[in-house]
């Protein structure tokens, strides 16, 4: 397979606020085999949770949701579909938003994320969307009926990805990053 | 998806010596984030190679080799196409052999394995064939012609699959395994 160039880098957040899923952005991130220094899903380990009902739940695994990245066209998606005027990265507690990748939310799992100051991400699986959004949702536009409960089908599908760290780097705002897909999948039961 | 009971550990296998591939039998093991305790593979990183091309030679990143996994039937395949009476997958520098699983090479990326004593191992990608098996065939076999040179051919989509932990465990002879499909890709440029 070969490294495709596409898309740009328009936010770089990290979250380091327990008590809320918002992030806040920054201008570059150091990256390491944790995560995003500073963020509060850095880790090489976590506990499981809902996301993996395959383990009983609190079950040490290692962490391939350290990173959360989003789409700007599908977030304006998300937005039309909830008739917002907008719905930025960080109130969905996004570590990057890309312009320019095509549905980035179906990048197949094993996909790698090359950017320029060597770091490279590897796509987990797609961010099934949770009620959490919604919340942060209704605070910022008090006046729109259950968010918490409209979110998670008009966010189906483009609620991005989450992946972890191959190699340590940076990441910069404005970064062009390309994509490497994993080789198709021909198997089934 | 659902998890499908599938297949059995027929072999377990350590490979401690390095100045070969060959792996040796055991009855069991321990399994830790790392990979399989005293294992030649094992670490958290590892200096990239020529199998993965996207990166400079020798730059640190996550080891998602770790544990190399191998089908009996694929490789009784691979013994057909070679004339051989056998091919062991110890001498393929093989952890793991199992059988009944359908097409095991074609597993695809992000597939994971669970074993009944807890570990759980996540299927990186195909392992392509190189020339060392043919070498070792060469040390078992002396009187066959050129196996470095048609290995890697006799063996190609069935050489097996690389993979990392992500639960920590213990693998013993003789486990039932069963397996977690990641979902179907849709993705295309």
């Amino acid at each position: 397979m070969k490294k495709k160039r596409t898309g740009i880098v328009t936010h770089v957040m990290v979250g380091h606020d327990k008590h809320t899923l918002e992030s806040r952005r920054v201008p570059r991130v150091q990256v390491t085999f944790e995560g995003f220094v500073g963020d509060q899903h850095a880790g090489l380990t976590r506990r499981s949770d809902v996301r993996v009902p395959h383990y009983p739940r609190g079950t040490i695994i290692r962490n391939t949701r350290q990173v959360s990245m989003l789409s700007l066209e599908e977030m304006a998606d998300i937005a039309a579909a909830l008739q917002l005027p907008e719905v930025l990265p960080q109130w969905l507690g996004g570590n990057l938003a890309f312009q320019g990748i095509p549905d980035l939310t179906m990048l197949p799992p094993s996909t790698r994320i090359f950017f320029p100051d060597d770091a490279v991400l590897v796509v987990d699986v797609e961010n099934m969307p949770c009620t959490g959004p919604g919340e942060v949702l209704q605070l910022k536009y008090p006046d729109i009926p259950k968010p918490v409960q409209s979110f998670p089908k008009a966010a189906m599908h483009k609620r991005g990805l989450v992946g972890w760290v191959e190699r340590p780097g940076y990441i910069n705002e404005g970064d062009e990053v390309t994509i490497l897909l994993p080789p198709p999948v021909t198997y089934s039961y």
